[in-house]
């Protein structure tokens, strides 16, 4: 097993200004050749931080990848120290990436500055990672046993190298590395710990190759996945979990492939060849948003009527006056109608329909803030349900256009 | 100065399968108060892991702020490992916290789990830092001359505990503390490059004590920032340039004060006693929903037609079908008649209406995607403008509500 370290070098990501994506991009793709990042880190643009960075870093890893400080200005720092760390006095020059360099003060049209064209000037101890699309280039420094890689910050021009520090990488550990398998069961609707006691048995039965986290999430519902360190076998391992897990969960398994929830939605909607409209109260455009989200979504998504206000709900809706007096707009018998009522009126083949308290006013004893009724008008059946959450404001609007996602996808489904 | 190392923890991080967003937010609520964050780090769901990050933290920072790792599961293992690391043999119950989870289960309608009980359960050299929006508490430990902060996972949960560990901090370390000061001057509706250049002489004529940063955002416009570090008389100088700004930018400031387009737009509308409903195609409800994102939005919004089908905007919002035939739907006319249509319809003061394309498919040599009109009608006027933005398809979502957003802002104000 090859263990790798990623340490993003800047100060805007320890005040917080940006948040730092790469980290997240190299452990996807090492992963999948088979390196295992046990550690990321980011520290700020100062030598000696860089510098027991490296070091912490390569007593625990083999691999470490190291991205931002490169770049012409006085504050980048990291070619230098890593020149000193590596005990290189001499820099040579590279005229690949000085040619690059030339090509791109040309195109945006300005002088080529010495702090640009000395970029191209490396330690001896590195080979370089030509950057096509930047001015700094990638270094490589075999050391000590260790591989150090530099790589801009910048994410695109970092992404545009990494395919070469992958095909670096499976050359100089080739012997040592077994790719690494992921594999993610998404479900909707069972909260973490009864889901945890609902599969008990399930994960106590599970191979030892195979280690399994929890991922709860208000858009997602709970993700379980299960992850093989020693490949060999590990894929037909994981099947054979997921497989013993399906009659365990059924419906309440949404994805086994990655898709999130309004994938699998849109997907339904699109084999079905079915139409949906929406007939909000609570979600406030949320579950739209959602279900607009998806590229293509004209063909399954006619629109909405968004009744904020119970007056909209009588006028445009058609939900009774009498019935929104004595049950109140947070019911079954008013979601019902809303549902009916934009079924009706924008000609839908499904209408899911949401009322309920989002808050943090609004509540009561009996209908305390978090509650929510939706319902799901189908071409037969008109099916509702009651829903209490525990979040702030924008988390319950989450959680309630979610679980009418979820609730329209058990519909299609039926 | 105080120092301080962020450390966040989950096997989700290391693989990339989710983007760690609450360094960041941890390491802007720090600086605030004058803590400044010397590293970020994220290690693994690994008890030796999580040892030797906090072993290495202590030794470089006063102050160590975990986050994850808390949760009812078995893959959970923060909170014994920091019970040994503090020589914790013994654990207590939180009966604050207990009452929290009880709380919480009983609203979900579901049973109480043993497991989810003895999260309530905590080392006896901590104290609890209550969590009123999930199960798990966050834990204070005072270790050797330092701090030892473990916090949940989950973000919302993380934020709402936060104001607690500000409040501790600024207690513990009150004397080391000299804060730093940042003002943000949110503007809107000139892109960034631009407004640098608008902004020139009075950025060189800042006094050397300010330091000046440009964040744009999709949904909330170019931010400016100013910091001092040395607080002696920072704040003046600060509001200084702060006044001297305000007549170069004019109306395009929405904000000096923090305060998000929403929330702008929101104070507007309770102040002038104004409702607003929205008639939306291309933002798909993601207008409503920001609009509703605000606590008390029912006073102010109505509701909304979603046309994001033409048969929609012809039968809902009154659109002539000859109009949309001829102009199209992505034209002036079709956004004012959608405005004036929805206006109608909803009885409101004012109405915004959306049209346009936001990809990937759709586009044309004369509306490519990101193309967009907007009008908002108002008690007097209706007024339109055509914006083309280029993103993805969520980002032109974005661009185009806020962009809709800040038009209902500047017609307000009129």
């Amino acid at each position: 097993m090859v263990k790798s370290v990623v340490c993003t070098i800047g100060d805007e990501i320890l005040i917080g200004q940006i948040t730092d994506s790469n980290a997240g991009f190299i452990a996807r793709e090492l992963n999948k050749i088979g390196v295992m990042v046990v550690q990321i880190r980011s520290v700020g643009d100062r030598q000696d931080a860089i510098w027991e960075a490296v070091d912490a870093s390569l007593k625990e890893a083999d691999l470490l990848i190291l991205t931002g400080g490169l770049g012409p200005t006085r504050d980048d720092i990291t070619k230098n120290t890593l020149a000193r760390y590596t005990g290189s006095s001499r820099f040579y020059c590279s005229t690949a990436q000085e040619a690059h360099i030339r090509d791109i003060c040309e195109k945006r049209g300005g002088r080529l500055f010495e702090i640009n064209r000395s970029q191209a000037d490396v330690p001896e101890t590195c080979t370089v990672l030509e950057n096509k699309l930047g001015t700094a280039p990638g270094m490589w420094f075999a050391y000590q046993g260790k591989v150090i890689v530099s790589l801009p910050g910048v994410p695109y021009e970092m992404e545009g190298i990494f395919p070469l520090v992958i095909q670096a990488v499976q050359q100089h550990f080739s012997s040592s590395l077994s790719p690494i398998i992921h594999r993610t069961i998404a479900t909707f609707g069972i909260p973490e710990s009864a889901l945890a006691h609902k599969i008990a048995d399930w994960e106590t039965a599970l191979p030892p190759e195979l280690h399994l986290a929890y991922l709860p999430n208000p858009l997602s519902g709970v993700r379980l996945r299960l992850s093989c360190y020693d490949a060999h076998g590990g894929a037909l391992l994981i099947e054979q979990a997921i497989n013993s897990l399906k009659p365990i969960l059924g419906s309440a398994i949404y994805s086994t492939h990655n898709q999130s929830l309004i994938e699998v939605v849109a997907a339904l909607l699109h084999q079905k060849r079915a139409t949906v409209c929406t007939a909000e109260s609570c979600t406030g455009g949320k579950l739209a948003a959602l279900l607009t989200s998806q590229a293509g979504a004209s063909s399954y998504y006619m629109g909405s009527v968004l009744a904020y206000d119970n007056r909209i709900k009588e006028e445009l809706l058609g939900v009774d006056s009498q019935l929104l007096h004595h049950a109140g707009a947070v019911s079954r018998d008013c979601v019902e109608a809303m549902a009916k009522g934009g079924q009706k009126l924008l000609r839908t083949d499904y209408a899911v329909a949401t009322s309920g308290i989002a808050g943090p006013s609004g509540g009561s004893p009996e209908k305390p803030v978090g509650t929510v009724w939706i319902a799901v008008a189908g071409p037969q059946i008109c099916s509702s349900q009651k829903f209490v959450f525990a979040g702030n404001r924008l988390i319950n609007i989450d959680r309630f256009a979610a679980a009418a996602l979820n609730m329209l996808r058990l519909s299609i489904l039926d």
